[in-house]
Parts: structure tokens; C-alpha cells; sequence
């Protein structure tokens, strides 16, 4: 049987019917039985200070550390704004991936889905995501980008529910176990 | 005599002893004096989301919005967190690109600054922040990249005290003066 791999995703949205958040929870449907896939929302982290850093880590930074730092490899999701990032996703990066060189981040096995109205899926988006993650010396899954365009004729009330989508994230769920235990020690 | 121009420096660190938030102030003692710059830190704004702002606008992102609204130019100032601008300026522009095509940014002329203990100047960070004010549709200021390196030797307790970089900000916001000029109505 294989052994339970821990899996964190991290939605960069806090809208409460958040296209992200929702793929996040579809792909936790579709893991395998032994993967635990926990979703963490961020509306709690304050903005990254180092000021504040040096004083020891807020509470709710500390506890999401903790959970990535004990997990197995880590999912992005993230709309576009501004042809990037959520500035939400990145000061939550920005935290975890301190302090310098010992971030709770570094060495993760990553990937990263986008999921948005438009038309690209997140391109623009997972682009810039791509730098942030090889700054965390994460290995990045490479197959296959997920780029869910739109989004809401493929989502109903929070939940996937077209049937190419599912069986797309399917695989790429698969696929990310399968690159998660070849790089967990 | 020149017609005042009003110019808002966004300072994408929180820190007290910022690097970058001094490179502002410099600039703010460099200008004309028929120039106002006005240096704008970022500790309240919230962490955006869609929810909240279907309410309204929070009290300290209406008035960042106010002021960016009202002035003729944007200088944005910010580390290089993993590779990009730090999730706290990200976010903040999150805010002020809101409502989609009328954000308080859009086609507000604007320049980029970035200081750092490190070698390299953020420069990758201003890569990102680039393609974040294409899209807001800012005319950005093409010349002479401001890349402050080894900023602890260039600085003293928050003042820029190197002559040379003196001399090329001096240069730049000269530089930026007439292109907001040029720009304004």
C-alpha cells in the first residue's frame, strides 16, 4: 500500500467562491486514497516586515509554516491580476520562503494550476510563479500546465463539474503523486 | 514658472530601516521644487479580495486610491522578494488597479526604483513589475534602469550618502519630471 503522501494547497484567492479555491477541492476529490490534499486559505497572514519577523513569527504564519514545512510538496493556485500573481499568494510566499535559505518552502516538490473567467487560464500569471518557485529551489512538476480558462462554465457552485476538466486534473493529480514520492527522500 | 507636479512613491517595504523607502526620501530632497513627491507606505492596506471590495472600499484603500488618483505619476520602490516585487506592493496594486480598465493606476506615467544589500540591483523584481504596469497601461519611464546594489554601504541611518547614486537620482527624477510633463494633459 502506498505510503500517505501530505500535500498542501495554497489558493491565492480569498474570494468566497474562488474558481482556485474550487480547484483545489476537485483535486482533492480526485487524489488517490493515501494522499491527504489540505487546503489553505490566507486571508489571515498579514502583510511580510521584516520588523515584525525579527520580533518571531505571527500566529497564523507560524501555523502555515508548520503545515508546509511537514508536508510533502506543495500546489499553487492563483488567478492572474495585473499579468502576475495575487499580491494575496505572494506575501504568503513571501513569509514562507524566509528565513533565507531555511524557508518551510525550500525543497518542495511544487506545482501550479490557475484557473480564471477569462480566455488564458493564468498564463501570464504562472510565469511569474514559475521564478518565485525556482527561487525556492522547488522541483516544479513539468508536465502539462493547468490553465483553467473559462472558468465559469466549467464550475457550479464551487464545484467542477466538466467532465474533460475533471479527467484533465485527474491525470495531473496522478502525475504530481507520482513526482512528489520520487523526491521525497 | 513650472506648474507643480504631484508624484506618489509607493514603497513596497514594510520596514522601518527600508532601503527603499530611503531611495524615495532622496528622491523626494532631489526633485524640483515645483515637484511634489509624496512617499506612500503600505502597513494598512488589507490583503485583497473580491468580497471585501464588493462592499466598498476600505478606509485606507480609498484614500491610497485618492491620492493616486490625483496625482500626475507613480514611482514604485521595492525589494526583490524570490525573485519578484514583494507581495505587500503587488497587493497594494491589486487595490489600486481595481475597478478592471479604471483602476486609480491606469495611464498614470511611472518609473521603477530598487535598492538592496544584495549585488544584483532587484532587477529581476523590476522584470515583473514591468509587465505589471503594461497592463495597467502606465507609460513608463524607458530610461536608465535604477538599480541600487550593496545599498548598506550606500546608505546611512535611512539617508542615501553615496555621491554617485546621489548624482544618477538626481538625474532620474529630473528625467521623470519631464516625462510626467510630457504625459499630463
Amino acid at each position: 500500500m502506498a505510503k500517505e503522501l501530505r500535500i498542501i494547497g495554497l489558493s491565492g484567492s480569498l474570494r468566497e467562491g474562488s474558481y482556485n479555491t474550487a480547484t483545489l477541492a476537485a483535486l482533492q476529490e480526485l487524489a488517490s486514497p493515501s494522499t491527504r490534499l489540505e487546503i489553505r486559505r490566507l486571508h489571515k497572514i498579514p502583510l511580510f516586515n521584516e520588523d515584525v519577523e525579527a520580533l518571531g513569527w505571527p500566529a497564523p504564519v507560524a501555523a502555515l509554516r508548520e503545515d508546509v514545512a511537514a508536508s510533502d510538496g506543495v500546489i499553487f493556485a492563483s488567478p492572474e491580476y495585473n499579468y502576475s500573481m495575487t499580491g494575496v499568494l505572494k506575501n504568503a510566499i513571501d513569509w514562507l520562503s524566509r528565513p533565507a535559505g531555511a524557508g518551510a518552502l525550500r525543497g518542495k516538490p511544487a506545482a501550479i494550476v490557475g484557473a480564471t473567467p477569462g480566455r488564458f487560464g493564468t498564463t501570464r500569471s504562472q510565469t511569474h510563479l514559475r521564478e518565485v518557485i525556482y527561487y525556492n529551489d522547488m522541483p516544479l512538476l513539468p508536465t502539462g500546465e493547468v490553465l483553467i480558462a473559462h472558468a465559469g462554465d466549467r464550475f457550479s457552485d464551487g464545484v467542477l463539474i466538466d467532465g474533460d476538466t475533471r479527467d484533465f486534473l485527474a491525470r495531473m493529480i496522478g502525475d504530481f503523486e507520482n513526482w512528489v514520492a520520487r523526491h521525497r527522500a
